[in-house]
């Protein structure tokens, strides 16, 4: 990938050439293998972490890389490029951090964020419930007050890292139903009572692991509870944008890398004669398919920037989502498309882009929801 | 899947009821364990045999069911409908036996084909090569005459029924090159010098097997020789319209199993307190859906009604491949959608369909093949 | 247009042939200069209505056709690809007899369809309100009894033919609110109190004139009452569903229209040493355009065949409106494409093709209405 | 509009509010009224050119603005919110000062800009020919060689101001065929044997003329020829790269305008008791439209940072060219939509919103020459 990328700042620049070559270096080799076998990578996580890059956006204070959201999504698009499970690894700990790096505090943040940010421990995001998707302020998991914490009881679906997470980002109703009966608490692997259910037979992003855990009368202290009870639809909302912001990231590089392999085998490819990419109904596809992703990338960036810029993001986070995921969706069938037979075949991996772009319309809101933010924001 | 169907004739009409039953009976309750365990149902498909369902279009004087085109069409349907693999199976199959029953001998037609149309003989196509894909009219696979015969040298790729079918429709150059120099040969399953190879490793439609053949100096005798010398590129495009009609008919009753299951699961599913296809974001979709299939199926039968009266057909036949198979993609993705989450899991179908779409696109000359065939109908 | 239709009587096709005639002869000529000019041909929709084009599909014994809606809509295809204004007043005028033919008593029929179905009198169709477009059942024109007939007071909007028709169907709320409370009456043109208000300025269909309608206190007698008071929805929306299928063929007709004339253009324009047809970018766009044309008029016949064998066919309807108009606009757009800058300006028909096109997404219920009819009918 | 602009400068910042206040009090009084009288509005470009506005992007030195390419478009599409044909005129009179100021003299600049760049002189630019439209490198005017000047015969077509410019960058044939056989030269309008053909019908940008010119023996002394003979086609992509990124701002203004305008409608209109942007089907696709126009403008503004570093960006520009007009088709036609019968009609800009965004997609190269120059890039 050689996008000509205008950043910040040269140190912004050094870290997406970091990033590019642990990404070639560190992840190119490994994926298919990892993809294949349903493996966690949970090595080549940790690398990552060393290298400071699962804690990008966080204050340097406790750890974090300190760098505006602009830089950090470029460095998560190089690693979706060559890896989108990891980079959906580095977006769910981003997310399982921000609770306790936002609403944390001093000493939550002193005890808790030096290691999430370090990666040392990874964190998972528990909002979802099987009877609650998209509407998630309707959420059913308890927390009931007892001397001293809580005890959590419910189900929750669709975790990843479950089963491989060190912390645990619960919400759970400890009021009244709606919104703002919900409350956000971390809970450590490992506590009593947690079960971690089958892992989920998914389409695509193999190793990354996927299951429901069950919550049954799961004991946490008091001082896990991040922001104040009732804070935590606000949490999971705002955990949401970022991520949003995410996943807009990883699928441009997932789309940029088929559209990078797609022209590869276009240039070599030769039928009638000549090399494909030469005929317009292949070449101009590409060239769709090129319009699209830069559309998206610059989408998302934009986004980005209004976030660091302490701006209102949230409406233009929800585009960068809805479009960019569309846009993998579209690009990842269509460089399928240009390999003809090759492309429906293990052999090439354009195919695995296609069963992986598919959950990027999904996760962190449908694009339905999406649809439904943004058209509450212009009503 | 209750579409209401105009069929010429009572005939017809039984017809479909009995492929209904036998769809519903033997097709649904084996599709998830065959394909899971990508075993190909040879049983499943002698069975539809025995019920005079492979050879419904062939004439009834050796075996076949003497049914118009129309109605062939809607029993592929029904069958796609509940296993795609198992329908394109009776698609290849079909193109395996129009070499012998438009283009064989009289002696040929009497020896051959009452096997072949009662399936007892399951077919196989051979035409593409791996340097010749969409470019059928270079492949360099060759027969070379000799002492009643000929012998067969080179490697066929994307050989449905590879190593299960008991003969092979071998499009091989007898002459120079180009179009002109091809012919086709029936060579029976066993024929010492053919090879298969490893079974490609595919998206989808997995029961399904498909490998490349290698011929090393296979010995066919001259009565197996199917049309004159210098045939072999007539038969191939003949054969080619009617899988394509196959081919679009598939795509109809696989978007229409997408379409029925997400309006079930949209009924079913609650979210914000209401059933999801009441939410306009979702019924609109589903709306397009539905549309788009109607539309295929339609445009599908239109064409074969023109085939049946005896009319060009060739160009309606690449636009109905086009349109149906394009929608069935988009429709198929569509259907993962609107079950959100739970569409991405294997616990549902739609992820199946979704990456068993992907195939139609491609097979029986890739859509933008359609588009070259459609842009020189229209010069 | 030489469009390969099998049709289901020699009689149809000599009837088809009649219509391609007078089509090429009476409307071709004109087109140009009336719809520049703005001014409704009347005449020459006189002369269809002598050559019987005005009522096929009503019953012999009033005068009507007596042809299948299967034969009735490729007639008015035929209209629609040489004069969309003229297809549209055929359209209206078979939607204004509908009520009468299908809902009058013996008495009504006798005495007024002779002179409706020859095109002597020629008729509207009053539904929409200023207030109520898509919803119609909310409609606020009164009928109000008084010895021996109604006085309707009120306003129309949208009204194809205001000013120039003989007759028209006005429905008024003779109830309570909602559906049940409509009823329907056939007004005369000249009724006291009816007052035709400024032309509207449509931006395209110029031929056609549109215009509000006042009602002050219009008297009609009881006997132009249509069907029972409270049955004026009925009628409305079964008027409505032939006049989808018409409207269907209608952007069937027009965008057959634009295909060939870009495919004319395409032909005969060089660049780069070559006409433009052979680049692939031009030549699939024109496969694409030429595909979704086919599919639309395949769905639109496939929903009047229902029709005609006295099948359920309303969601049918709904689904060809809505395909084959979205895909008229988009063609249309596409053929100005084609052309360049020749196709944005008013030497060549496609521009105004293209602006007739969009009034078809929106008449006889918007797309949007279409699809949620379409969506009531999944859940 | 009040989008969110983050700039890099509070002068720019400042420039936009001065930008949005002189469109808001100039522009958009006037529009309605000279659109629908076909006048150009040389009056309302004088006071642009007065405020500075027609010479943002070059040197301060001969009296341009020294703004970022990114300021200057954000500040053209700020004037095509409000009328699309006067930010046409800023659009091609700043190509038509792009070869004086890039690849004139020190004299030619001296001389020419100063009145160029206040506005005071308009120019016009001759690329076209009537059989060089996509293929401008064979264009046949010729400019031959004679004492101390140059006579130019043939005739050029689509050329916007023709008859108002005071200026028009001609490009002929100096030397032999092919692109290095061009030339460029600045005719002063009224130069005897420049006759201006009649005024183009277009489908809409009514205000702004556009018109072919015939040139039968124009004589021009030596010292209009701009950069050396032969550097005609090398000027002519130049400013089309800029003029690309031109037409892209424009046609996110122009969409901008639709989505604004479509939202406060659906804002406003009741139907079935409730505002239509309450209904999904209505909501969602405004929620599409918003988004896509973010993404067309993210994608403009990341080309012109290409550019403002001194990058190569011509790619850019075409994926911003292509990806903003397409956009913009799509966004007015269903803006249009979102009014229903109301957006048919002139009583609402969104119908000519539709017909001006057409043209966006065919000038400055249509969009299937973007996707050819995308491609190659590609390639």
């Amino acid at each position: 990938m050689k996008i000509q990328r205008i950043l910040p700042s040269e140190e912004a620049a050094d870290l997406l050439d970091l990033v590019r070559d642990l990404a070639a270096n560190e992840l190119a080799p490994r994926v298919a293998e990892f993809e294949a076998n349903h493996e966690f990578p949970r090595e080549v996580v940790r690398t990552l972490g060393k290298a400071g890059l699962l804690s990008l956006p966080y204050p340097e204070e406790y750890g974090g890389g300190g760098q505006p959201y602009e830089v950090y999504l470029q460095a998560l698009e190089e690693v979706a490029y060559h890896w989108l499970a990891v980079a959906e690894s580095v977006n769910v700990h981003n997310l399982a951090c921000f609770g306790t790096a936002t609403y944390g505090t001093r000493a939550q943040r002193e005890e808790l964020l030096p290691d999430m940010l370090s990666g040392e421990l990874l964190g998972a995001y528990c909002l979802s419930e099987p009877e609650a998707g998209s509407d998630a302020a309707s959420l059913s998991t308890r927390a009931t007050k007892e001397d001293g914490g809580y005890r959590i009881s419910g189900t929750k679906s669709w975790v990843t890292h479950a089963g491989h997470a060190d912390f645990y980002n619960v919400f759970s109703r400890t009021g009244g139903p709606g919104a703002r009966g919900l409350s956000c608490l971390v809970v450590p692997a490992g506590t009593p009572g947690m079960v971690v259910h089958e892992r989920e037979k998914k389409l695509g992003v193999w190793s990354s692991p996927t299951a429901q855990i069950g919550f049954d009368s799961v004991r946490v202290p008091s001082d896990r509870l991040v922001g104040r009870e009732g804070k935590g639809f606000l949490i999971a909302m705002g955990a949401l944008d970022c991520g949003r912001l995410g996943i807009a990231a990883c699928a441009v590089g997932l789309a940029q890398a088929a559209v990078d392999y797609a022209v590869r085998y276009a240039k070599d490819r030769r039928q009638f004669g000549e090399r494909i990419i030469s005929f317009q109904g292949v070449g101009f596809m590409l060239a769709d398919m090129a319009t699209q992703v830069a559309a998206a990338r610059a989408l998302t960036l934009a986004a980005a920037r209004l976030k660091d810029a302490g701006l209102p993001y949230s409406l233009e986070a929800a585009k960068a989502k809805l479009f960019a995921t569309d846009m993998a969706m579209k690009v990842t069938t269509d460089a399928v498309q240009v390999l003809g037979g090759a492309g429906y075949v293990a052999d090439h991996p354009v195919e695995r882009f296609m069963r992986e772009a598919k959950l990027l319309q999904i996760v962190e809101g449908t694009n339905q929801i999406q649809r439904l933010v943004i058209a509450q924001g212009l009503a």
